[in-house]
């Protein structure tokens, strides 16, 4: 789905959940080189503050840039910048909600939005994001 | 390997390189669900200014956190803020480098770096991060 350009206005949403699996953070170990025992090994996970092991924080941005290319504002969408901010642990099984909201429409196509990720109610990640939008669905 | 904490001096610095595959984008978009078809479908992505398909920004940027939760600061890093920019475009088959740099130590094990990616010389990502390095490897 793609919202034309016309439709994105301050406050627009969309949003994507996942429960991130096993399969998933080694997968994305595999392909990105990232095997921080921190996200494989318990006992290691466990001397340090995040005491269990955890989830990537470039796993759980990429649902992020989910919503942008699959539904806000959907294919075609090209992320030029990010700012963000992890602040909270996701463990596997968890179940992650994307959401971005739209909150300047600038020129030349460019969108700024506010990404939030949430576990429950737990807010675990928290940025910004500037976007070329496509340029017609 | 893990750098000591007390070696992390400013120029201190670490890089990872990886050809990007075909397998890579598609398994990073099976996991994170960011199906775009500006990395899969290449008539698509002609009618965009990326010209052709091209890797997601998430995979490229995951090659940084690897370097950080491998080499430099090594395995228990945490990640805690990004800001990045995507400057270039990267293909399925693109050998990506990246290098991640101290720039300063700060308290309480927090150290911030300067992360650059680069496909031959050209850079395709710059930006920042702050880190938690392990307390002691």
């Amino acid at each position: 789905m793609t919202v034309s350009f016309s439709d994105l206005k301050p406050g627009v949403s969309a949003s994507i959940t996942k429960t991130v699996s096993e399969r998933d953070v080694e997968v994305f170990g595999e392909i990105s080189g990232d095997l921080n025992p921190l996200h494989f090994d318990e006992a290691f996970a466990r001397k340090t503050i995040a005491r269990h092991r955890c989830v990537h924080g470039g796993l759980v941005f990429s649902l992020v840039s989910a919503v942008f290319g699959t539904k806000l504002p959907g294919p075609g969408t090209i992320v030029l910048e990010i700012k963000t901010s992890f602040t909270g642990i996701v463990r596997i099984g968890d179940a992650v909600t994307a959401i971005c909201t739209v909150r300047e429409v600038q020129n030349k196509r460019r969108v700024m939005f506010d990404c939030i990720c949430k576990v429950g109610e737990a807010v675990v990640l928290e940025g910004e994001a500037l976007v070329l939008a496509p340029a017609n669905p």
